[in-house]
Formats: structure tokens, sequence, C-alpha cells
């Protein structure tokens, strides 16, 4: 992308992040997994790490994906092979920060997942704070990186869907 | 609306349609229910679904407003007859996604209501997702349609105030 | 801030808001605190009220701070004489609301925070309501008021990081 250099540029850039973002969100929580590496650029980085790794210096993660094919894999895997409670999921972000640094966007945002079980109660699944870096390809806007790093440390199931 | 045609234009109409959801969750938040039906078209249709019943392709809504009339009705009945507990209510959206279809626009986005009551604690009372549909009348954004499907199947109490 | 006067303008001064919002709540969520106080003008007034009290019209808030110097003395105080156990914030807004009287911004937003504790679950902390005033100095947007009502009475821990 090429660098914006007014006001209304800058915001530009802001607001189609947000839409990303949304865009994003919304693939998950409809559960249309099947879209969700298509948010990525082909040799990205996504990974999730427990905020006591992260803030300890451990570089353990709980989830890392390099590339879309491991993505994929992992939505197969999710359809096929994992046995979970049906759940809906919501997902919701705030504070995020868009900054730019040379032809790359730099945001971070929080995030809270809420779900609901089949008794039809909600509750706090997970939050943390998503750092991001995306760039354009062909006139759209890609994450090449996504490192969510997580608070709720008591992951209450099995990790099944992508955050 | 006449169509946006520059990345710009497509913006401002992300932002309006924000503006529209903002000042709606206020309206409601801040108990000002007598400018609710305002935020709608005069022949618009309202209504909410349980998941269960939309995911069975069960037509049967919990609720459904045809006309501004029967939004103005719901309100009266709220401050008149409905007997419920004191609460307040803050709504949060987030994964809002805006696309034009001709001159109308239509939006998802997903919902959570915090409640707190009178022992001062606050929990998640519903979360779910709207589909809407704007249009604009007179320079004015305005709702003709507003569908909400709800995850939180063990609705706590009386549905009192509008989601 | 010259008043905007197109809806380009009006839409890029709710952008402004908008990050100068999420900035905030990044600095508070990162435990940047030292930062906290460059969000407001020299001579502001930061104050947190118990919804019963607003409502009841009694003025005395749980917290006042008049100027960025007790706001500096407050993050000291939190650094070197409070005990508390460890936790992270997450802050999220929606439902906001920029209105422009004259060269300052009034603006509305709704707020929770979602705090995880050593256990590693996550819980709603506080939900409610800010009203800010916000003023344009050397090209920046400062807070020169943000009055926060909370609706969550039962603080459930000393309220020791800022809204």
């Amino acid at each position: 992308m090429s660098a914006p250099t007014t006001a209304t540029d800058l915001a530009l850039v802001r607001l189609r992040v947000e839409d990303l973002l949304c865009r994003y969100e919304r693939a998950i929580d409809d559960d249309d997994l099947e879209s969700w590496p298509d948010f990525f650029t082909d040799d990205c980085e996504y990974g999730i790490w427990p905020r006591e790794n992260d803030e300890a210096g451990l570089p353990m993660p709980l989830m890392l994906c390099r590339g879309t094919g491991m993505l994929r894999d992992r939505v197969l895997a999710h359809r096929e092979a994992n046995i979970f409670a049906p759940h809906v999921y919501r997902h919701f972000h705030s504070g995020l920060v868009v900054d730019l640094d040379g032809s790359r966007i730099q945001t971070v945002s929080n995030y809270v997942v809420i779900r609901t079980l089949q008794d039809g109660e909600s509750h706090i699944y997970q939050t943390g704070c998503a750092t991001d870096t995306v760039v354009e390809q062909d006139g759209k806007l890609l994450f090449s990186g996504r490192r969510i790093v997580y608070d709720t440390l008591r992951v209450q199931t099995l990790l099944v869907t992508p955050i």
C-alpha cells in the first residue's frame, strides 16, 4: 500500500482495518470457517499464546499455524475430527489502534468471545489482545500476522474454533 | 440514497450506519424509549427470534412489530403495564459488516446486552446477531427492517426493553 | 478546532474521537498508566460516580481529580501504595455518540471492563457510561472532562486502575 498522506487517507486505513476485523469476526461467528484462511496471506503466521507465557518471555504457543495450508488443515480437523458440545460464539473487539509502518499496517485490539451452550446461558469464553500485521494485496487487506494473547487462562473446553 | 462510487463515499456509509446504531443504543440505554420508534421507517418490520427457531427454519418470533404504530404501542405497554425489577441496560455491538444492495444498505452485527439489577452486579443478559436493512429518508438513515436472532435461549426475565 | 462543515469533516471528527478512546483504553489495558494523564488537558476534570448517586442528584463522587497533577498522583499511589491482587483489565466501548458544541466535542459512550484474576477466569468487572468533553490542542484531541457513571454498584475490589 502506498503511504497515506492526508488525514482523510489515514482515516480510510483505519476504516478498512475495522472492516477487515468485522468481516473476520462474521466469518467465524457465522460458522463460515472455510473462508477463514482467505483473510490471511499465503505465508501468514497465526498463533495463540497464554498471557502467562507471553509475560514470562516463554515462546511456547497454544497453537501456531504457518501458512494458509495449516489454517485449512485446522478447519478440516475441526469439521471432521473434533468432538465438542454445540455452541455459538460471538466476537467483540474494542480499543483498536492502527499505526503505519512503511507499507505495513500494525494494529492492536482487545477482544472478547461470548459463548452460548445448549443450556441457553451466555458466558465470557475468552478475552485477550490481538496484535496484527496487515498488508494490501490486489487492493484487499489481509492479515500477514495475527498474534493472539489470551488472559483467560482457564480455557473452559477444547479451543475448537478460531479467535 | 444514490450509490456511493468512491472508497471515501463507501467509508462514509459505514460511518453513518455506525452512528445510527450508536444513537439507537444510546436511546435505549438512556431509557429514552419514546424516541425508539423514530429510528424506523413508518412501514418497518422489527422482530426477535430465538436461534433455535431460526436455525430450524421455524418462522415463529418471540416478538414481531409491523410499522411504528406497533413500536409505539410496545413502549406504552412497557411504561404503563409491565411489572419488572429495576435494571440498567448497556448495549454493545461489534462485527458490523455493511454492504450495499442498490439504494438499500444491508448490515449484520453482533450485540451483547449487559444488565445490572438493584443488587449491583452486572451480567450478560443477552447476546446475538442483528440483520438490518437501512434506508435514507430526507437525508437521514432509518431502519426499514431489524431482524434480531438471540443466542441466549434462557431469557432471564421478561424481555421488557427493546434490543 | 474550527467547526467542520462537510459530512466528510464530521465523519473525521468521529473517527478521531474513536481513535482517542481506543488509544486511551490501550494505555490502561497495557498497564502504561504513566501515559494516562497525557490524554487530558492540564485543567481537566476526571470523576467517577455510582449511578444511584447520579440519579438521585447527589454530587458525591467515588473519585474526583482536578488537573493532570492529581491524575499523576493517583498513578504514583497505584504504583507505590496500593496493595491488590494481580489482574488484567480489558476495556470495551460501544454506543459512541459524538456531537459538536462550538469548538468542543461532546461524546457519550458505554463501557465495560472485563477483568481476569490469577485464577484465570474472566468476569465483568464494571459497566457504565462515560460522558466526555474533548478539545483540540496543538492538533491533538484531549479530554478536558471525563465523567464516568458506573452501573455495577458492587465494585468487586478496590478500584485500583482508571476507567
